[in-house]
């Protein structure tokens, strides 16, 4: 897989994959980012949730659930001393359906995060304590 | 640092940080995806190359050095087996400059991926392979 990143002398900069789609970052707002785009740690966690998220999705559609909508809070911590790389991450998945259970659900997040997904597993690799929890909801 | 991603029945997917800026992410093509926008493994190897061009672009700028433009291209391999972690990435630094000298180059990509940069650090930790190499153009 290649992709890159381009900065023509002004934020945001530019991400593309190999299809041309592209991807704006930025720096934080006290670190002249303009405020109105995140920042590649940011980015970096939401693609962890996001990976997670297609396995999900997928699981849950093989199993013939239905999804309203599902979503994924992170919330982090990260290393005082540089790099700063995140040392606690915790995954909260809503899912709202009208028929899965939530052992469908507790199964599938499961499975992504012990097996599949590829952003969880780095940070996994990396030394990042990854915990998780479900909650489903009627709808 | 809390990160959100939501799915309300149809990709794409939508990343939030606390500030509510968007970030979006799609399965492949070939995986349900429209083709419009990148996967959250390629956004993930991006966001790597935009964490390290924010160290880059400010060690240059505090060495008075001025930046027409920089791209960092980032070609990876990853593992076989799930979670199919990357396994190695190259980070190709191109700097137009018409006062840097490819040494303030070396040494500002050096200070990011040895001690600054978060996301190619967690790559690192995760036991990917992580070489960089840089160019410097007139312009």
């Amino acid at each position: 897989m290649n992709v890159s990143v381009v900065y023509d002398g002004k934020y945001p900069m530019r991400g593309y994959n190999e299809r041309g789609n592209e991807t704006l970052f930025e720096p934080a707002p006290d670190h002249h980012g303009s405020g109105k785009i995140a920042t590649p740690m940011e980015i970096f966690l939401q693609s962890a949730a996001a990976c997670s998220m297609v396995d999900v999705i997928d699981i849950l559609t093989k199993k013939r659930k239905q999804i309203t909508d599902l979503k994924i809070f992170v919330e982090s911590e990260r290393a005082t001393e540089h790099p700063k790389v995140f040392t606690k991450a915790k995954f909260r998945y809503e899912l709202t359906s009208p028929d899965a259970e939530l052992a469908d659900l507790e199964r599938s997040v499961e499975l992504s995060m012990e097996k599949y997904c590829s952003v969880s597993g780095t940070l996994k690799k990396s030394g990042c304590e990854v915990k998780y929890e479900s909650v489903v909801k009627r709808g």
